[in-house]
């Protein structure tokens, strides 16, 4: 696949189909996230591949504890019809987090002094590679960190140890019937791109005054 | 170009020619940005391009001081000789950041309170999206935070809001002729993966027992 088609076509999929995700897509999949840039090259990261049914259903059990600690399936009735849209799916995947065929912790090792906004210049380009790769071989995937708000026991039962931190939790699969890929939206580039200065918007010289 | 290819040769580039980059690819840069995925969608990101020389060279002089004050150069002479070789790049880098062609500030909007690993998540994906699509089109970037060090200076120099954080410092520019893209070596991925959980590395079936 395209390297641009993957990302402009990059839609979060929190539907999937029950269909297992082969060994060797997962290979691929990782293989991917692995080859991601990170802070001098440490690498620095780990993955723990959950396709356990019983381990699974724990994480789908602490994800929905976390989602509910939080309070976002307010959301799914916000005014906004964008906003409100994405978290009834959000809500619907939290019901049923265990139910896909592959849950990825994503993980960061680090003091937990050293764990700030930074510390995720060396993970979350690992997770971005692996979701487009997901993409690329027609698996669906989206980033979810709200077990953050659940991380101790999330940790204890796939026994992470203490210097390390999980970064993202990504459900995988092949996005269930009627769930496709596709164009995203976005807001444009203008508004949220400056040049040299905040003080003033970007702007593009045409290729001819180039 | 292929998306594995792009990821599979996505080699930290720190040395650049001094030819302009087209603001046609500059757009596309962005454009593959701002598709990346961001918590609930909520794309609070921004991007601050810098091309003007002046601007340039005093976030060069922020950077290069930021580094001293790391002291990150000591690793130039670090008996593992990988280690070595990418500090030494990253410590010439680091004497001429003001010269690459573009210099890219990716920020996130959010109080400090929220300003956590986990913000990383909306952020990092964007940036990896930038430097993937960079690949794609020849251009050589590397992702650095050090300024973070002097991240009160960075801001105010650029007019950063106090409710905004940069995320990453992204030189880009084409590379310096014999400075070439090509594969990268990682750590096998059953060293730093694990199945269902910490004590069990993992294991891929061959395709023919899937």
């Amino acid at each position: 696949m395209d390297l641009f088609e993957a990302m402009f076509t990059q839609r979060a999929i929190r539907r999937f189909s029950p269909e297992p995700v082969p060994d060797e897509l997962l290979r691929r999949v990782l293989d991917a996230a692995i080859h991601a840039p990170s802070g001098g090259n440490n690498q620095s990261w780990n993955f723990v591949v959950i396709t356990d049914s019983d381990v699974k259903s724990q994480v789908g059990r602490i994800y929905k504890q976390a989602w509910d600690d939080v309070g976002l399936s307010r959301f799914a009735n916000d005014p906004d019809a964008s906003r409100a849209r994405i978290y009834r799916s959000a809500d619907y995947l939290a019901e049923r987090m265990g139910d896909a065929p592959v849950l990825l912790l994503a993980c960061i090792e680090g003091s937990s002094g050293s764990r700030s906004l930074a510390t995720g210049a060396s993970i979350y380009p690992a997770v971005q590679n692996l979701m487009l790769a997901a993409r690329g071989l027609g698996l669906g995937t989206v980033i979810t960190t709200v077990h953050k708000h659940r991380e101790t026991e999330m940790k204890e039962l796939v026994g992470i140890p203490d210097e390390v931190e999980t970064a993202a939790l990504i459900p995988m699969g092949y996005p269930e019937k009627g769930t496709r890929f596709g164009p995203t939206t976005r807001k444009p580039i203008e508004q949220v791109t400056f040049r040299n200065h905040w003080a003033h918007n970007i702007e593009f010289l045409p290729h001819s005054e180039i």
